[in-house]
């Protein structure tokens, strides 16, 4: 590329893969790019795009003239298509659309209008779909005609005139079977399919379990629209452990390594400043019990206890809760077996840590049977309350459908700890006349 | 199956997806199981057995006689016995070696050797694997006899006389090839491989980045050995989701929502304890600096609000941390860079944070200027120093190749915690005559 010889570039960069030319890619200055789109055609540039994420294939975008990109586009699946057009802006996206093949431009629509994170969104119309009546030499044929450009050939759809789904043939049985043999006698009826309304999730956990390269996604009649193959899955799963980690951390979007210091504070500080001002409770809550505080000082050595314990206790259940519902697990019967397994842990939990930590309190040279007493009882009703507070808050911030990030580690910690302190010093301010 | 209607039962429950079927048989008790050993043959169980979790088929295995056991074996993909294997105490397993077939036995033995979380565990040596000089139409005739019993057919693997991996031939590039054409010529030849003991999450990031189905593990001589496939690594993925999890809320192994409150309670209760511990440190920290706080009281309001700000600086930087080591991003210049990047990002937040709490602090009834810069700083200096060892610590932890879930958020929590404390109160007192 130094020297500007386009045969060698060509020759040693289309011999990578196109995941490790996106990445060389990645790398190039605004020149070195500029050079690439020369000596690239689109259809070999349209490779390359793909391994891109989305925000840097709009950056490169507004670096390509019309037609190159049109040409480029001619190469992509449609729920690449799709993915890139949702992130530019509408007037473009309409402009390129009445320039493109009027067949591609309509699928491509219709894939814009579903919703963010639903089958809809991840599937592609680039299956391939046969009648169920002709044999398995003709599908051959087909497949060798058609097999350039459909998503997968892995899998064949079966379907009736009106494009019911009615089967599945893949093609590993397909190979292994007799030439004659028509398609309906290939063919598993008994297809697992998803809705263009799924939960992405839920597909992701569909394609796992059953062991799929790709599920199809139906009409309520039955109608097969497209399909979601495991690639579009596994990007999926990969979003949901950024998702979980931000769920513990208050860090939503800020877990990226590359981006300066001052990009960092930017996302991370206005989470910690809401939980400062989150904060400045326990602060009050301690002023408010001052008079017990100054009676009793030796009381200030177990603050940090508690709220510690409070935030742990809280953070187990609430890791629990995650994690159930990210594989869809809880219904409204298992939220109430939930609950009532949290609560007798949480009773377990609280006897056993208050038992220990009383009779620490009782030993230290300080301490008394009191002490004890209320040290006790406080850490044992905290960690109940902890861990209640822990299973239903993040379950009813699900429910109001408020962004989950509300319900992260550090806010339920925060919360637990408010009403840890608070239970520590109305139970030290009712039993102060024992100390 | 409650009519022991068995020719119903068969036409029924075998016209289920086999992960329909395990779901059902889940649900059994041992007299419905012991009846449907009897109706399926170990075939058509083998295809059941392999949706059950390994503790669920090291409980069923007790229930299955020798001859049913090994013609289920039979069935099964060689990656699964070894998984199994490895499980069930191993005279039974050399037991059941001996009695397979010689060829089977060898490869699942070799499997044993290799380490858990690596390629090695993951992969199945059921693969296929073709001369480089055969033409197409040839090829396709072994696939039609080999293609059942390999793991995937999807991908076929060309090989030198010496075994070494000379290129992949993709099915879907062959079945749309001419059938005269030599596999040489319509192999890729730049192969995307890992190693026996490559990192089972690094596996499973090749495969999502450069979208395989499946990817080849090689000696150091290129001999090619396996394949791992796209859905053993979803598994891993999930097991990755977890295992983050874990690292986060001290609940190593018991996110399950299925168990009682006893099993919940006993997985839970070590950490909580253990963090009990260290938090008792906190107390006896606070009961050495008791002069300085008998002297300003209001010292102790504050007390919360510095461990919990230390508690939540630390988690944000260790989620970055675990999700940069989950995705292999951290060599030494990055954990350099890393490291600069966390100090400065530090260094913004506590002023920000600082600067805010000792407004609060000074304009409070009891407020004064330096009640404002004792906590400022102090708030500064945590944030600074939490960040830090959000940052060193899972790291340093990872390297020493200690149990991770020592290094979770709770662990991090509880020590900036007891660092945030020693700042404030040692800053506290040291301009104790100020206030």
């Amino acid at each position: 590329l130094k020297n500007n010889d386009k045969d060698l570039f060509r020759e040693e960069f289309l011999d990578l893969h196109p995941t490790d030319q996106s990445e060389i890619f990645k790398q190039m200055g605004e020149v070195k790019r500029k050079k690439v789109y020369q000596f690239l055609s689109a259809e070999e540039f349209s490779q390359l795009f793909k391994g891109l994420h989305l925000h840097e294939q709009k950056q490169i975008f507004t670096e390509l003239d019309d037609v190159y990109v049109l040409k480029m586009l001619k190469e992509l699946p449609a729920d690449e298509i799709t993915d890139f057009f949702s992130e530019i802006p509408e007037h473009i996206a309409s402009y390129l659309l009445n320039k493109m093949e009027k067949k591609e431009a309509e699928n491509i629509k219709l894939l814009l209008t579903y919703q963010d994170h639903t089958a809809g969104s991840l599937m592609t119309t680039e299956f391939i779909k046969v009648s169920p009546h002709i044999t398995a030499e003709k599908l051959m044929e087909q497949l060798r005609q058609e097999g350039m450009s459909a998503e997968t050939i892995y899998y064949i759809y079966v379907v009736s005139e009106v494009d019911k789904l009615i089967g599945v043939v893949s093609l590993r049985e397909l190979i292994t079977s007799p030439l004659d043999r028509k398609v309906e006698q290939l063919m598993k009826e008994q297809v697992v399919t998803v809705t263009a309304t799924t939960d992405q999730e839920h597909v992701s956990t569909i394609i796992k379990d059953y062991n799929l390269l790709a599920v199809p996604v139906v009409t309520s009649g039955d109608r097969i629209v497209g399909i979601v193959t495991v690639d579009d899955v596994m990007d999926v799963m990969e979003e949901e452990i950024t998702e979980d980690i931000g769920e513990f951390a208050a860090v939503k979007g800020a877990l990226d390594l590359d981006v300066n210091s001052l990009i960092a504070t930017k996302k991370r500080l206005p989470w910690l400043i809401l939980l400062l001002i989150l904060g400045m409770f326990t602060a009050g809550l301690i002023n408010f019990f001052e008079a017990t505080l100054a009676e009793v000082a030796i009381l200030a050595i177990f603050i940090p206890l508690i709220a510690d314990m409070a935030g742990n206790t809280g953070t187990q259940s609430l890791a629990v809760v995650v994690r159930g519902m990210a594989l869809n697990k809880i219904d409204s019967t298992a939220f109430w077996r939930l609950l009532k397994r949290e609560i007798e842990t949480g009773l377990m939990m609280g006897f056993v840590c208050g038992g220990l930590v009383s009779i620490v309190a009782l030993l230290i040279p300080q301490g008394s049977p009191a002490l004890g007493l209320i040290i006790g009882i406080s850490l044992f009703v905290t960690i109940l309350f902890s861990t209640l507070s822990g299973t239903v808050i993040p379950l009813i911030i699900n429910k109001l459908k408020i962004d989950p990030a509300v319900a992260s580690g550090p806010f339920i910690t925060t919360i637990n700890d408010i009403i840890g302190l608070f239970i520590y010093f109305s139970i030290a301010t009712s039993l102060l006349h024992y100390l």
